[in-house]
């Protein structure tokens, strides 16, 4: 990719976490109008359907749509080219005239869910969390099950309970048993948790029966979402035997507004920490590669943990390379996440089960798990291409009141 | 409902098991046209939207989708109209000649997958099947996990990756260890297997936050399709643990061509063999009932198994009850499914690992798992209004080799 030498003319831009090597797609609406597709640049979203039919291009259409599926499924190559097209626009003074008036200021603007969500699948891909979760949930077996090692470990969630950030999460019930208890009882989560993580966003599908090669990983994910995987440890617990998480995790996922393209992490890519055993050969790159973003898990306004998603065990390309090596298909929208970031540290863990070990070391000022009115902001940056640090798109959410 | 006491005029129909008490909903297109609705009525295919275009009915825009999932979203009133409506042009020779010129014989159309997935939910409903299965995968363990008999434990599938009858299944690769190998190799499935269930497709949806009471079923789903979960048994084996099954699932689920409407099943009602202890009052109906269906597991051409779903421990009401009583919202289009359909006799099993007890003990012609190009239909039949049995969409799969 051309990164962009030259500054852009959009006032507040550069040097800021949105400047012209991040640029960001999320859908906005102004008041009374439709969701469309923008990019942001600073703290402006520039309307992008209006200066691509100006200049006659045939994805405007995509632009126009409520969702980023379309333009996603565009693939690729018309990705990095609107990249080339989007940088010119912005940093070449003799474009201003044209774009300045498409430029809508971010605090006029709703944000919406930006991607249709079809496929959802959690990963575990932590080895520090797993471990953690696994010596807290099963004291007295092995933390890392046989198979961690050699896959990444994932299973499915509901797509159709993922939120946009800024959506209310209302405190869940359901089915919890505590251990001294002789039968489950019925009502609210009482171990309400986040879980910090990064998603990513499927743009080229495939088709049934067809892999996606670990080295294509490119080829099919459009961008990345901040993601924060809400998670009730207590209905969790009871539940999670033999198939899986399910009521403890469906009833909300948030992602951030704004993917960020591929492209704008070029500078992001680091070596994994290293795998032991050295993974089968469709899990084996040509060079197994992890992001060097940073995590802030904000609660209340106070940095709680800083995650590091460069810890990571498996890298994003060996998910979807595992997730389609049965010949499961995906499609544009699809969604899968890293499951929690956790470093090595305590102040890295990425949910409150960890930092509060399954409830019994209060962290913070006396914290365990979540209490009403709480709100959990997920920050996320990264090394940009003009030697300064991107932000991803931010998570939040605020706890409500169980509905009794 | 008033149900027919009237024959229909259509040819072959009257005594048939697509009488007129059945009348069951698909998606048809005929050759150069596009996909639209049509309801079966004995060999032929009604197509629905000329003739509700001819009538001024609204909902005939619904009808030219290539999905049902507006049709379905129309709620349960319109799906009760409609019934009435359709029996009456299929019993009323004066309808005759606005009817009968868009019939079409079923041999001349083709089929396709009903319904635009949205979630896909698989549950373990069955005793017998639960308890046969913690004995082959756990067999130092309790076979029945403490959990069980309180809820109906679930967990979320792959939307994407349901297919419609019909589709070839092509085997699937991955990760497997035997127990006594050291470590797990990559390849295709050698333990390949079917799930005979039955599968609920939602009409009305839900917000986030709210729930669906285990009296309020019949508001939210439209209605019942025959459904096969193909399952890899070595790759399931070997990744479940701890988050559940996920490639060895997610390579294909096959449903039926035809949704049949909740009102064609009144008649098949029945109580629950039984539930201990009494379920949470979440999950206590006025009066539990399940559906008295049967099923057929035919292989190359001979049955090898009839599960009865009237064994199954938990009811379609309590399965949906528990999977919104955490505020987990619902769309049209999102299905959920029984899990393994298993009577308490050998010849009731609904899958081969049980049938063959793990590949232990091979049944029919020396059968243990599915070979490649090995065909199996799952048939239905219920109960119908009109005294005789109506049948449910049957599904059908072929086993094709490996990719490798």
């Amino acid at each position: 990719m051309n990164e962009p030498t030259t500054d852009s003319w959009v006032e507040g831009a550069t040097g800021s976490p949105f400047d012209v090597d991040n640029l960001p797609y999320g859908v906005f609406s102004l008041p009374g109008e439709e969701p469309r597709v923008g990019v942001r640049i600073g703290d402006h979203v520039l309307d992008l359907s209006p200066v691509a039919a100006s200049e006659m291009l045939d994805v405007h259409q995509a632009f126009q749509q409520p969702t980023l599926n379309a333009l996603m499924a565009e693939g690729r190559a018309v990705r990095q080219s609107l990249r080339s097209w989007l940088t010119g626009l912005l940093t070449d003074e003799t474009e201003r005239d044209l774009v300045e008036p498409h430029l809508v200021p971010l605090a006029d603007v709703e944000l919406h869910l930006p991607v249709a969500v079809g496929d959802y699948v959690d990963f575990y891909a932590s080895l520090e969390h797993a471990t953690n979760v696994g010596r807290i949930f099963r004291p007295d077996a092995e933390a890392l099950l046989p198979n961690w090692r050699h896959l990444p470990v994932g299973y499915h969630g509901r797509g159709g309970t993922v939120v946009a950030s800024g959506t209310e999460i209302v405190r869940p019930c359901g089915q919890r048993k505590a251990p001294g208890d002789d039968a489950p009882t019925y009502g609210p989560s009482t171990r309400l948790d986040i879980e910090a993580e990064l998603g990513f966003v499927v743009g080229t599908g495939t088709a049934l029966g067809d892999r996606v090669g670990v080295d294509d990983f490119a080829d099919h994910v459009f961008g990345v979402v901040g993601l924060n995987d809400w998670s009730a440890r207590d209905i969790q617990a009871w539940e999670y035997v033999p198939l899986g998480p399910f009521l403890g995790k469906s009833f909300g996922t948030s992602v951030s507004h704004w993917v960020t393209p591929l492209e704008a992490l070029d500078a992001a890519w680091t070596d994994l920490p290293g795998q032991d055993p050295e993974p089968l050969p469709y899990l084996a790159p040509d060079r197994a590669r992890g992001l060097d973003i940073d995590v802030e898990v904000v609660l209340n306004g106070e940095v709680v943990s800083r995650p590091p998603y460069a810890s990571m065990y498996w890298s994003p390309a060996q998910m979807l390379a595992h997730l389609t090596v049965n010949g499961a298909s995906v499609r544009p929208g699809d969604l899968f996440a890293s499951g929690t970031i956790s470093g090595a540290e305590r102040e890295q863990r990425g949910s409150f089960l960890e930092l509060s070990w399954g409830g019994q070391e209060p962290f913070g000022d006396g914290r365990t798990f979540l209490e009403d009115g709480d709100e959990v902001v997920l920050r996320y940056t990264a090394p940009g291409t003009r030697g300064g640090r991107i932000a991803l798109g931010e998570v939040s959410g605020r706890i409500a009141p169980a509905r009794t």
